[in-house]
């Protein structure tokens, strides 16, 4: 059946010397040809690099030595083999020095991944970069090739690529590579002039010059010199990544009114009272002390206790009004004490291993120096008056908002700016923000930056209870911590929902959470007059499901859950608007859970599992009062599991069921240790019969191995 | 307790005169400051943008006239209203016209969307722009306001704010708008001078100015003209988009080797004799023929028949082995005719409404002429000769891969550019390129962009049956339609979850699955000498999962299932190496399923509901053999359900539990008409029970509503 050739023979001579047919090419085509790009010959291809957040636009958090795992897809047309490392660096000064790297290792469905620890505070830059590898491509080939000509070109292949390398190589690699090629070169050529009749001892060399070019030693060294000159690179700039110390990641809070602070009935606390306090504080464990705004007090409509309109002769305001004659947000409130009172107190603090951290509220009250100051600052009405702060028919007239509107935003912005730069320069290193979202958000972004680069180690708390997206926006600008919806998180499906998408969902390398079971503004209606049972599960929860949680004291330790009226979140008498008087301050008071407080922020500082949340894992219970859950650290050296009871009454039993080997436990059975209660359980893989009575101990916090 | 004012005395006379402390700022800071943005005062958020693919590194597609539903997160801080717009144009010289518009709409938690249906091919870009609207939020403050002083206050911000819209109006809304300012302004003035003895008649005209600065008039004329003096983008350039005409997404392929085209046993098929069988594509319903590489064969290495190595007298050889004496990639096979009957054949196709696609296959016989014009696009052996294609141990020796390395790329690239350019030429609109996973990755985004930006007329198919990310890869690069694993996805489990992700998956807003049953290169196991009803069941599961599909013919409508040897899922007697010859064909040939088939096409060319993949749903079924799925168009007036029974042997019985509603028969009941068979049957929500018997028709296609 020849009709090819047949039918070929006439056409072939027409169409004679026109093979590669650049005359039938359509005429240049009317719209120009898009760029080709730099490196039309880099063949790699590098995709989906994770983490990153809005594809770099905002920056993934990790603390010092923590580490950063990193994938990406990574692959080639054909068959060649490919490398992959991922670089990371310091931005700023230290960047001329150029990428770290480290080896990227295939996981398989081109998943490739490694992992960096980046060791010091500030902003950095990660990326990775990948290469087809000419010498791996060959190796993995030559493994396959059984044919005896054709394993001996592959060799003379292969020492032309190590004598290449030998180029790239420096020191003892290059001449030790250059002698490698050599010896496969010269081996490959003579044993390529063999005849035929000498098929069986080369056929016992070409095994040799196989079994040689496939050398580990060969492999290992030529793998330190690759060809990077057609490398791709995921970003020549790198994704950005911000690295701050571990209190970031891991924190215990203690929030209170310093005017409070005075043992004396009838008193206005000082700083020096709150320094008397300090070894109370240090004793529960805490390591932040948050200190409400400690600025002068606005006279004009200053709100009287309980929020009233017109304040009484002698009330002390809100100290959220900001200003007064007497000075603004870099000033102290003359009644706390001086400015080096407060550097006493911030000193003695950091003597006993806590921060100071201040609330930065940006916000005035009508006699803050500010609004004389720069009128253009505020919005006006109509009738010239400032704007105060309204959510009608709601009206804040206490408050000037800021118009971050203002043509003037700029000089604005520096002076706001100046307020964080003032108390660092007296010694603070953290804030908590108040209403961050009530602000431009493009200001936050740019103050949080400019302060981090000068002051890698300063902290940022978001004071954000507001929609998710907006929270989540506030932690991807820069907020180091971002408080949470865990006051309103209380049956069992809510909490696991809730820190199963902390902790694992896309937020996980942004948002910090910080989680408290009480602040000024919020007394949850489950606290109301609700037995010391319930102060001491929601702190376990609170302590154990996230790193960082915080406590609105003395009122938390203290039991105090009286609203101002039935179903408000408000205190009655709250410390906001009056000075109150907690007596002495003792982990022994009989009306206290300060006892239990400390020996639950004990166990966090001595179990690594416990200070952070990526590892954080759910277990099924067969109650849903009990809910259950543990971490693990990284290095999986500790284990803790938390089983609560969030029934603040009843006792209540169940099956708990574990995975024996996730915790860490692989032979089964383990001894389950409550490091709240000192007792010990024979616990082992799936189901385990719990039952916690409230009036006694409300959770079992039980450490599976690990730490001290 | 009046401690604050006593303890305030003293402190205040000492710092009196120093409020704004502009003395203590810190000395400058060592590090610079970052960049404060361009727009200070802009103040809306844009995030989260959706659909794009890799941050908009890649396009969207879309085919004419197809929504495009976009969602984005829209807010600002504080409680202001933001509004926001989807905006989109046309890439190139249409980018002087500017953005199209649409105002967005809230879904609630802060998520924004709309929609736009871009109405010509080529590359479009869209984004989102949102600003803060003092309009809206000072009407929607204004719906709050309960204080007659408030209201009018109010009203003449309002007035001040409707002024400045009619500012910016033109026409006759800058009348209207500067005429109800002034209406406002003096009715607000005038009520506002009015005594407290007046307070009655003042509270009916502050109710009626009240209403007339809500009326809805009002709010449609200001909201015509918002002051977007701070309005922020989501990008300036905006995410691209790539718009093909309807053939992209909707397309019925008939593969067929031209040489097997004649009637008489014995003959090379030529041009002239597919232009025969064009009838018999159309009849079945088809509107793509696609043909194996057209050009001359190479005669160095050729292969034999059954792909023995070598070939005998009259061997034919692979279409594949592109190149020979008589020319390249530009010239055909004289055996098939010449240019001018492959033009003819074009244009008949066109006349019958089919397409012809062409096979690219960027490789050469050892003869090829561009292995002499350009030897350096080759990889040579130590011994100068040409690499041939191979994956050891198999050698692939009648074929030279292209070098994508080559110094010379540039050159390389635009010559095979110029291939595509040549056929485009000839008339050719639709190309199937062959294993594109072997050819660089950058190449095919530049080809692609290059010929779609003269040719946005011009689709491209991804012949790479390879591993997932880069089969996504090809798929985000550019190409129009991709191969899928269909072949191999045979279980009820395996369907459901493959074109679950097809469908819903990352890949729905770039990878336009093309699924085929067979093809010259995979006979499947499950069609291995099946029965007739395994070729109509793999065939109405192509056709309705996939709103295109294609198979290889004549072998699949005449239930050729024999293989090369048992378990290999090559052809015996394969046409890729060798002339078949399959008689006359006919929708009525006993041995055929070409009437089936057309009747199958026929359908999906009268329900819109099948053009498209994004509507995908699966139902329950109460036996694993029973699949059961349904699609219906976004308008909502069109539903098809598709019931397979997958068992090719067994008659198969179940109930299969339907969604009514979903399916447009909001009354619960109705008709379900089969539109393969005809016969009726009267359905309800919930559980409906189906039998099908393989021998009779393997499948139901049935028809909710709409369409002819």
């Amino acid at each position: 059946m020849p009709t090819e050739t047949q039918a070929d023979k006439k056409p072939r001579r027409a169409r004679a010397k026109t093979p590669t047919a650049a005359a039938v090419v359509p005429a240049a085509p009317a719209v120009p040809l898009p760029a080709m790009p730099q490196q039309g010959q880099a063949r790699a291809v590098i995709d989906a690099v994770l983490p990153q957040v809005d594809a770099g636009r905002f920056a993934v958090k990790r603390v010092v030595g923590e580490a950063l795992a990193v994938t990406a897809h990574v692959f080639t047309d054909g068959h060649d083999k490919v490398r992959a490392r991922l670089c990371w660096r310091k931005e700023g000064a230290d960047a001329a020095q150029g990428w770290q790297e480290t080896e990227m290792q295939p996981e398989g469905n081109d998943v490739w991944s490694a992992s960096c620890a980046p060791d010091a505070q500030g902003r950095w830059r990660y990326t990775v970069c990948a290469w087809v590898d000419h010498f791996q491509s060959w190796r993995a080939e030559l493994l396959r090739r059984v044919d005896l000509a054709d394993i001996l070109i592959a060799a003379r292949v292969g020492a032309e690529l190590v004598r290449q390398a030998s180029e790239r190589a420096q020191g003892e690699d290059r001449t030790r590579l250059a002698s490698l090629a050599d010896n496969l070169r010269n081996r490959a050529e003579q044993a390529g002039r063999a005849t035929i009749a000498e098929i069986d001892s080369v056929s016992l060399e070409v095994a040799s010059i196989k079994a040689a070019a496939l050398s580990d030693d060969l492999a290992l060294l030529a793998d330190r010199w690759p060809d990077r000159s057609h490398a791709v690179w995921w970003s020549a700039e790198g994704l950005p990544l911000v690295v701050d110390r571990e209190r970031a990641a891991f924190s215990s809070w203690y929030e209170m009114f310093p005017r409070s602070a005075a043992l004396e009935e009838g008193r206005h606390g000082t700083f020096k009272d709150v320094q008397a306090r300090l070894p109370y504080v240090a004793e529960m464990g805490f390591d932040v002390l948050y200190l409400p705004p400690i600025h002068p007090i606005g006279r004009a409509r200053r709100k009287g206790r309980n929020n009233t309109l017109v304040a009484q002769d002698g009330d002390v305001g809100s100290p959220w009004a900001i200003g007064a004659d007497e000075g603004g947000h870099k000033d102290v409130l003359p009644a706390l004490g001086t400015p080096q009172d407060f550097r006493d107190l911030v000193r003695a603090a950091n003597a006993l291993g806590i921060e100071l951290a201040l609330d930065i509220a940006f916000q005035c009250a009508p006699d803050h120096p500010y609004v004389k100051a720069h009128p253009d600052w505020f919005r006006k009405r109509p009738d010239g008056s400032v704007q105060y702060a309204e959510n009608p028919p709601k009206k804040y007239q206490d408050i000037y908002p800021f118009d971050f509107e203002t043509e003037d935003w700029r000089a604005m912005w520096l002076e706001l700016k100046s307020v964080f730069d003032h108390w660092i320069g007296e010694g603070v290193r953290i804030f908590r923000v108040d209403n961050p979202h009530t602000k431009a958000f493009a200001f936050w972004e740019w103050v949080i930056t400019a302060i981090k680069a000068e002051h890698p180690d300063v902290l940022f708390l978001a004071e954000a209870f507001t929609r998710p997206k907006v929270m989540h926006r506030l932690a991807k600008l820069g907020f180091s911590q971002s408080y949470t919806y865990f006051t309103w998180r209380n049956n069992r499906h809510e909490l696991m929902e809730y820190f199963e998408e902390l902790a694992h969902g896309p937020g996980a390398d942004y948002y910090r959470p910080n989680a408290w079971p009480n602040t000024p503004d919020i007394l949850n209606e489950h606290l109301h007059d609700g037995p010391r049972s319930i102060f001491m599960s929601r702190l376990v929860l609170a302590a154990t499901l996230s790193a960082s949680y915080g406590i609105y004291g003395p009122p938390y330790e203290l039991l105090q859950g009286e609203p101002r009226e039935p179903g408000s979140e408000e205190y009655r008498d709250s410390e906001k608007y009056q000075v109150r008087h907690w007596g002495e301050l003792t982990l022994e008071r009989e009306d206290s859970i300060a006892g239990f407080i400390a020996t639950v922020n004990r166990i966090r500082k001595e179990h690594v599992a416990l200070q952070s949340n990526s590892s954080l894992r759910f277990f099924d219970t067969s109650n849903p009062y009990l809910i259950a859950y543990a971490k693990r650290d990284a290095q999986g050296r500790n284990a803790v599991l938390t089983v609560v009871n969030i029934d603040a009454t009843f006792t209540q039993s169940g099956w708990v069921h574990l995975d024996a080997a996730w915790l860490g436990a692989e032979g089964g059975g383990f001894v389950a240790e409550d490091l709240l209660t000192g007792q010990s359980f024979d616990w082992q893989d799936g189901g385990n019969f719990v039952m916690l009575v409230p009036s006694q101990m409300p959770a079992h916090v039980i450490k599976i191995r690990g730490n001290a």
